[in-house]
């Protein structure tokens, strides 16, 4: 246990900063074809080289005159000028205006020499037979000419440094012909992910060594590149000190900033920690905020360094809230003002003080538009968190609660996060999951039956989906239900015969249980319940005598899931899970599930899409096995 | 003029709209590495297929223990434990956790069998001497373990279709293994130019020959990927039919989507319109839109067609009505909220009638936070416009007018537009061009210095550039100022020997002049005025007999740069341009610039940043020869 540190002495939130905003992590500025700089930003002022246009211009189509031949002229008294010739957009003019002639010009083209204006065509004729045209309008010098430099004059001030470039820039420079444009450079971001037990996305996994699919590497590149950097992601590196020196040297060697993160485990924290302090300068360690306090910042070679937590949750929050600035500050590019959202708080939220929160929260709309914000708890170990969150409320150290009603800022995971149409909590059902891919921007929370009319009281989801005997208390909306086939999973086959709730009672069968709370688990008490009844004893003898009756499960799938990999005999769930991964099925009962909102909830465009959704589903319902729409 | 088509019977903008939506441009779903698919959008649900985490894992450093051992142990009553190996992250367990032993656990690590809790190491000691810990706390099952599959459960939905994925979802993904993600395709969009005229950016320009800089093409393309497409650029195209035929049925072939721009002339037009009737079908020709009255609309083999306006305002002005919002709906990205601001008309603007009309319009902020949204119409021929202007109003066609205060929306150009934090109009000016790159987002309109004042009495700018005798009306807050040397700018070494302002009455030089409403012109006509008064004539006598006195320029340096190029003898400038520009000097005289905001806007914060930076722009009046810092 001595290779163990604990982190004391944590710096505060703003030394933090401060000591993050005292890196150097700014690229050298570069020179980009213009085709490729949309989303860069300008490192230095463009001034016009040249006037736009170059040319004294037809701004219609029409005849190029000279003014003075056509005052007078309209309609009742027209007046007939010689046709000497044409211009059109893009030739060099033969022919020049002499008083008495006009010439041909389209819209573009270089006013001919001696002309001073152009005639529309609509107020012209042509003379039938002669090379004469009629004119019956007067026109005064400069009417439909553009003189050259009249849109941009060379040497004029076309664009600051510091611009980012949308299309609209981009076509100002076009019309300026330049050709490279002289950007901000974009931080190299290098991402050194550490612990042994870490395996990419896409490779296999062997869970029984305890090993785990790295989240950080890919969800950092990817904040990374959200924050104006370009991410470069290094190979794994285990807890072994001269593979993370090698790493951690090569990524400061080829980067503006060196992130590392990954393990969870103190131990290779410590290492990295020592390679710092041996390779580089250890700035600062620990910061006095939550998550995240196991965050080191300092310097390797001439690059930055960050330690991040390794929870995937934790790093990305402490990413956000530390790192993003200094990389947009690097790239010289500003956050959008919509990364932040204010809300209000939706319930009451304790903190334990000591040490500034960052606290993971989700944002919900309520009926009269307003945005509410709730708390996401779930453990920083959980990536779901991640999804089930839309961003961080900073509480400060001080703070004992966060009272309902307060209204507090949300800075988004992303600037491009988007919170949720449509919350719903509850019950999960392979139907309803189906229903949600036809939603836009659905959130579904599977936390059973019980929790979620629990949370539809409190006032935070729009709707909760109820299964089994279990009903909403108070006044809900219907959205739309069906009835679903349960029962106990078994074998392809049913191997071992399985007729009914008695054999696993009576018989030595392994089952697979829900959890408590969830519509399934209900029905299937109430079904041991009438056994019980039946046979004059108690449910919970009766459920004692079950083997497995306590290995509960959070989802629809696991129990079945269990049994398919010969780890049960038996697992509570649906027919429809059973025809799915093509095991048997021995049928228990139907069970109705509703979907139900909140009443002032019930006219939010996502809980009417849902409702939608939901009403047209027949063809969803019919696609499983067991399902019936209500 | 018999291949000029007149466009009749337009379209109304609904009716455009809902042929628009009748096209097929929605790509293929394709796959993509997870590394890769960052700001893609999932082509379909992604259920777990693993749990997650994938075994019981320790959630602390610690001891796994039988929980059961410790019941009853505390701080004065600890209970050893023998101890029977240790398992860290990313390691198969070797040992079992008997009663009365225990197995040091790093974070992350698989649980080993036997063993129902970890016991946090902060709540152990070694027994020194002896393979075993003390334990100071009772632990219940289950305590810092996360069961397999806690996290996510295998089967259950994890993300539908539609999700955009950002760095959250990009994390989920990895946690679920998940190395290639169904994706949405990018919908292709070619963009076809046309018109003989036209050149590419970065490339001589003959403007003589009347060609100018192709501005369509690469703000297409930039405007293309803001609406989530994928821009392909092909070769110009001339005013040729068989050319144009051959590169717009190669785009149809290669792309989902195909527009042309670039023409603003009716033959290029006409052509494509007649490439369009014969190798597709033409579902729409000509809007009721200003600008954009002759846009098209069609099919041209599987892809889509648009043909957009020539001018490049009008241009983008309908691929942002028109356009992106189809491109969007086919790569199935939303279009952020920020894209819409919602501002106060700045002043009253009438309109023509007839035709929906689409209005260029800037933004800026008032003294109170309000936006502020003035019109910008420098006619569609402008290409400053694209910047002057942040986005566009859509006025319906049965509008006679907007009043002033009138709340409107205003779609930005593209969803990253960031209007500017501080409005400056009024005299161009060199130090000015230099002080502005130290400010953050700055407008500045070079409208001349008594333009300048009039737009601040009506209220729209923060601030005027004020220069020569000309004074603000009314009350203003100054916010800084200087000297600046002004007079004759000569072809190097003087060669006429020009020695004031009467050798370009009394000789025959020929000048190039200001602009009426310069404070330049107007200190050069006070000057006049005065050698008037020494001869005893009229000053409009004296300017009549300066040939050049009416060819007049919009910007400073212009007159200096025709000079430059032995377009003239003379021409009314700045000392500083001289120098900069390698050329002659004679000083006419000193004037005073000034910049002064509008009182109720004083203390918004761009002005102070402009403020401050006047305030520090010694270095750089110093570095421009004739300027001084007042």
């Amino acid at each position: 246990m001595s290779d163990r540190r604990e982190f004391r002495d944590l710096a505060s939130p703003e030394d933090a900063r401060a000591v993050l905003d005292s890196l150097d992590l700014e690229p050298e500025p570069e020179t980009v074809p213009l085709a490729e700089a949309r989303g860069r930003v300008l490192a230095e002022r463009v001034d016009a080289t040249i006037d736009v246009p170059g040319f004294d211009r037809a701004s219609m189509d029409g005849y190029a005159v000279v003014a003075a031949d056509t005052f007078g002229a309209d309609k009742a008294d027209p007046v007939t000028l010689e046709l000497a010739g044409a211009v059109h957009a893009g030739e060099e003019p033969s022919v020049s205006v002499e008083p008495g002639t006009l010439v041909e010009v389209s819209t573009g083209a270089v006013l001919p020499p001696g002309a001073d204006a152009v005639v529309k065509v609509e107020e012209t004729t042509e003379v039938e037979g002669e090379d004469a045209i009629e004119v019956r309008t007067s026109v005064a010098p400069g009417d439909a000419v553009m003189l050259a430099g009249a849109d941009v004059a060379a040497g004029s001030r076309a664009l600051g440094p510091g611009t980012e470039l949308t299309a609209r820039e981009i076509g100002l420079l076009s019309a300026l012909g330049v050709g490279e444009v002289p950007v901000r450079g974009t931080p190299r971001v290098g991402i050194v992910s550490t612990g042994d037990e870490l395996v990419r996305p896409g490779e296999p996994l062997n869970s029984a060594a305890g090993q785990i699919h790295d989240v950080n590497s890919y969800a950092i590149a990817a904040a990374v590149e959200e924050a104006g950097g370009e991410p470069v992601l290094y190979p794994h590196a285990g807890d072994d000190y001269d593979e993370m020196e090698r790493l951690l040297v090569e990524g400061a060697e080829e980067c503006d900033l060196v992130l590392s993160s990954g393990s969870t485990s103190a131990s290779a924290v410590d290492v990295i920690y020592r390679v710092v302090e041996e390779r580089g300068d250890l700035l600062l360690h620990g910061v006095a905020v939550k998550p995240g306090k196991p965050m080191l910042v300092g310097e390797i070679g001439g690059a930055a360094y960050v330690g991040l937590p390794g929870y995937p949750v934790s790093a990305l929050t402490i990413f956000r809230a530390f790192v993003a600035p200094v990389i947009r500050e690097a790239a010289g590019v500003e956050e959008p003002e919509s990364a932040v959202v204010t809300g209000k708080m939706a319930v009451r939220e304790r903190y334990e003080g000591g040490r500034q929160r960052l606290m993971p929260a989700g944002l919900v709309e309520d009926g009269d538009g307003d945005v509410l914000v709730y708390p996401v708890d779930k453990g920083s170990g959980a990536t779901t968190s991640l999804v089930d969150a839309d961003g961080i409320v900073t509480v400060p150290a001080d703070t004992a609660y966060l009272a309902e009603g307060e209204t507090v800022d949300v800075t988004l995971f992303s600037p491009d996060v988007r919170p949720p149409r449509v919350l719903c909590v509850g019950e999960d059902d392979p139907l309803l999951s189906r229903v949600l891919d036809r939603v836009d921007r659905p959130r579904f929370l599977p936390v059973g039956t019980r929790e979620g009319l629990r949370r539809l009281r409190e006032g935070v989801p729009d709707a909760a989906v109820v299964a089994g005997p279990e009903s909403p208390e108070g006044e809900t909306v219907d959205l739309g239900g069906w009835t679903r086939e349960w029962g106990l999973v078994v074998p392809d086959g049913n191997p071992e015969d399985v007729a009914g709730l008695a054999d696993l009672v009576d018989r030595d069968l392994r089952l697979v249980n829900r959890a408590r709370g969830s519509g399934l688990r209900r029905s299937f008490d109430d079904a041991l319940e009438a056994l019980a009844g039946e046979r004059g004893g108690s449910r919970h003898d009766l459920a004692d005598s079950i083997d497995g009756y306590g290995l509960t499960t959070k989802a629809h799938e696991s129990p079945a899931r269990k049994v398919a990999a010969s780890q049960a005999d038996a697992g509570l769930g649906l027919r429809a899970t059973a025809t799915d991964l093509g095991l048997g099925f021995v049928p228990l009962g139907e069970q109705a599930v509703d979907v139900v909102a909140a009443p002032e909830r019930a006219e939010k465009e996502g809980v009417r899409d849902l409702e939608r959704a939901l009403d047209g589903s027949d063809d969803l319902a019919a696609a499983l096995d067991g399902f019936e729409q209500r």
